[in-house]
């Protein structure tokens, strides 16, 4: 058992076993982005650094088909100068306009590294869960897994990625998301990489998976994708298609859920 | 201007100054408990420090009016052994469980050292916030201040403080708050020294104070005290000193709200 599977037992009336809590109407999310936890300095410039801390956030709440409104920060920040700050605000505050978010509070120290805390409080009137799979329900994921852990592999060597590269900047599918939300049984995102969650998805809903075509490596172990990993009903797949093709979004059903269990294998997504 | 003032100031779009920010009927606070910023680990035990990182958020709660129901917790974790953790998650659910808060999620990290991000959720009818002080309103604070900043010295000398010191373990006043919540025209509580904290509460309310004792230096400058600030109307002053009476907590009307300025000058409440 990994600290963070025991620490979650340690702490187990979370009301669900999702990123979010659901709250009538509200779901709330917190996570953590860390220096050299979740990041590099010399990878991603301040601005960079907020713009993911609140996307990988914003990611949690779409795929429970949340919609943020308001967020709290928590910044632990080393000295930096006043114009490293006002990099790092803008990171926040432009992705946060983009979202139409409210940053309405939150508290700020020193330290020697940087740490962002961000919760999020979304509006949700059918939240999806991580739970909810049927047996014979087939299994997607939205775009080309890789890039990320591509980008990082790339990063690692001191080379550097294009500002728009996945690895730096997730691209979230909201609009995608809440459209076929009604069509799916569960979802969640693609962040330790896709055998790992996946075999998180599975175990709650006490399933496993028939694969209908073979996965690769970097498919299976890329992490931070941010992709969105779904099951839903056989027969909404043509609907789903058909909204993945409006918003131009690559859908790959590579599975049905059937009785059984499906173990990780292999290498988690740590840098 | 103090970097937290700056960042504040970068973010101000905050809906209001205060450490928590009200929602319809919820009130929503963030606040973070750092090792090394807030704490040393030689001072606190893993039990104390997850009970005091509750204890200072739910502090935030309270000054507010808001009653707090629900709380995410970030954590940042050293490598900790299952005892420890244990430990840790004890002060956490025993404090959680003493103020009827339930742990609804979160977020774990491993990192060098402990940092706990705290987001409460509360319920707020009516809430009190740090402006709303009118002039002539009398100003007061509970308790006897002075005792924290007297531990902290203990502490750094090597010394051992007592578990029920007011440093390691804060002392709040819930019921006494509530009771006289509809009195009083605002509040906040101590943490960082009455006179950096009185300064704060005059600023946003264009007022100074025309103190009616002289406040000592350990009243002034001790820190983490967690007792309360708070304005009132003279003609609540009666119905106050009986709920305070009630209560058995020292009530210590030092001032009146006055035109003018009150500025900050001294130590700040730092290690």
């Amino acid at each position: 058992m990994c600290k963070e599977d025991f620490i979650i037992k340690a702490f187990s009336n979370k009301l669900n076993g999702d990123d979010g809590a659901v709250l009538k109407k509200w779901c709330l999310s917190k996570d953590l982005f860390f220096e050299d936890v979740h990041f590099k300095r010399s990878w991603l410039n301040l601005e960079q650094i907020a713009t993911k801390a609140m996307l990988v956030n914003i990611s949690d709440a779409i795929v429970m088909n949340a919609v943020p409104k308001y967020a709290l920060l928590g910044l632990s920040l080393p000295n930096l100068s006043k114009k490293e700050i006002k990099n790092l605000q803008k990171g926040f505050l432009k992705t946060a306009k983009q979202f139409n978010i409210k940053i309405i509070g939150g508290d700020t120290i020193q330290s020697d590294k940087i740490g962002i805390s961000i919760t999020l409080i979304s509006k949700v009137k059918k939240p999806i869960f991580r739970t909810g799979l049927k047996k014979n329900d087939l299994l997607a994921f939205t775009g080309k897994l890789g890039q990320s852990l591509k980008g990082l592999k790339a990063l690692q060597k001191g080379k550097k990625l294009n500002k728009n590269h996945k690895f730096i900047k997730p691209k979230l599918h909201p609009k995608f998301f809440y459209e076929i939300a009604p069509k799916i049984s569960c979802a969640m995102d693609i962040s330790d990489g896709l055998s790992k969650d996946l075999s998180r998805l599975l175990k709650c809903n006490h399933l496993g998976v028939s694969l209908r075509k073979k996965l690769s490596k970097k498919e299976l172990y890329s992490g931070e994708e941010y992709e969105i990993l779904f099951g839903f009903p056989k027969k909404n797949k043509k609907a789903i298609k058909k909204i993945a093709k409006e918003y131009k979004i690559k859908l790959n059903i590579f599975g049905k859920a059937v009785k059984g269990k499906y173990e990780f294998s292999g290498r988690e997504h740590h840098f």
